[in-house]
């Protein structure tokens, strides 16, 4: 892969919904002004700040988490290259969740007003976001359905399952497996779990010659296995093809 | 409310993003065109079904939700007039869960190829209905840590509090309350709690001189205490003004 795909990690995303002509990828393109980079750890959205830019994942992981009065912390989703960060906020006016780097981060910046330029000179690329903004809601509601009604082995088995398809359609991670930087601690607060429970279910699941999660690199022994242990269905992640042309 | 209103939820709702010009409101008055009816109980739009048309509610509550395999079922959200039913499907290809009709409902069809052609001709509604299925995002990320972080009080709190603002903005409601005709079957499966456990957290809440569920209505008999003891902030869900004018 070489530097002019790595600088185009939103184009290769939405490419997946609308076949991009060589206009809009000029838009879009037009849009990367500002490269920006952020250590682990150190917030670039928090929770009630009024912002005007949203971010695009260029390297690295974050999490978007909300925090309760009570100190109390449910991690909402992970963001990986070609990620939008803050794209809610700056349609709210206010950002309802915290977004935090789990690794160093490479992002892009994207002020507000510049956004909504490029959806008036290239009316389609608002159709390809409007379609990556539903993708990232099916993983919210899959995320619900995990804490509300799947138990801790399945949804442990569902969750790395759905960021394997992720990582993969972002040319990082296969049906074999993939690289990941997530601690314990931050699946705990994902799957609504302690980080006592991760390790019992990851045990389980590595023990029924499933999946193992050791040295940062997940390992899928059987996926078709895990597939239907947690009854895992990737449509709403997979793009069969430009639904634009 | 005439007529010409209630003909207009999607307009009234969108309005309040993109200030709508004559032209806006002509395109969007274009995508009415075929209205239908559903019968409580009687789905719109089944899980795992390829479809290509979406819905817009003008009268009556549905609800969305996903059924797992062994027969659980969490409900993501209900759905009031103004809403869209099965935006997510048509743009996802497939559906990721099944809406049903709570009451009778009238809704206006839309196709999904009238809809992309829409956004063709007036760019700013595509950023519209970004807008609000940003807003529908929010609003499941809520129900997430509702199930996964809030006690049965406080999610039960906060539910009743978001329906109420939802309704007020959809002019169906105000602080003093709003009809609701919800069972306690479909809030335990919207809570993760069950129908007994909704039933003696709506006990508490009620002695405890906050609010009020009997007879199809809830009647906020406290809202600040209320919104105070399930720490709601709206603003996920108030638009302060037109962002794009």
């Amino acid at each position: 892969m070489g530097q002019l795909w790595d600088m185009r990690p939103l184009a290769r995303k939405l490419g997946a919904f609308v076949a991009l002509t060589d206009d809009e990828l000029t838009v879009l393109d037009g849009l990367h002004k500002r490269r920006r980079t952020f250590v682990a750890g150190r917030e670039l959205v928090h929770q009630g700040q009024s912002d005007r830019s949203a971010y695009v994942m260029i390297s690295g992981w974050a999490c978007s988490y909300k925090l309760l009065p009570d100190g109390q912390r449910q991690i909402v989703d992970f963001q990986i290259p070609g990620d939008f960060l803050g794209l809610r906020s700056i349609l709210l006016h206010m950002s309802d969740h915290t977004i935090e780097p789990v690794t160093d981060i490479e992002v892009t910046e994207i002020h507000v007003s510049d956004l909504l330029d490029a959806f008036a000179s290239a009316p389609r690329l608002a159709t390809a976001v409007l379609w990556a903004a539903s993708r990232d809601e099916a993983m919210v509601v899959e995320h619900l359905v995990d804490v509300g009604r799947r138990d801790a082995a399945q949804r442990m088995a569902h969750f790395l399952l759905e960021l394997g398809s992720r990582l993969t359609l972002a040319g990082m991670g296969s049906r074999d497996g993939f690289a990941c930087p997530l601690t314990q601690y931050l699946l705990a607060d994902a799957l609504g779990l302690s980080s006592v429970h991760v390790n019992r279910v990851l045990r389980q699941l590595r023990e029924a010659g499933m999946v193992t999660f050791r040295d940062g690199q997940v390992t899928f022994q059987d996926h078709d296995r895990l597939a239907e242990f947690a009854e895992f269905d990737p449509t709403y992640l997979d793009q069969v093809g430009p639904l634009l042309t």
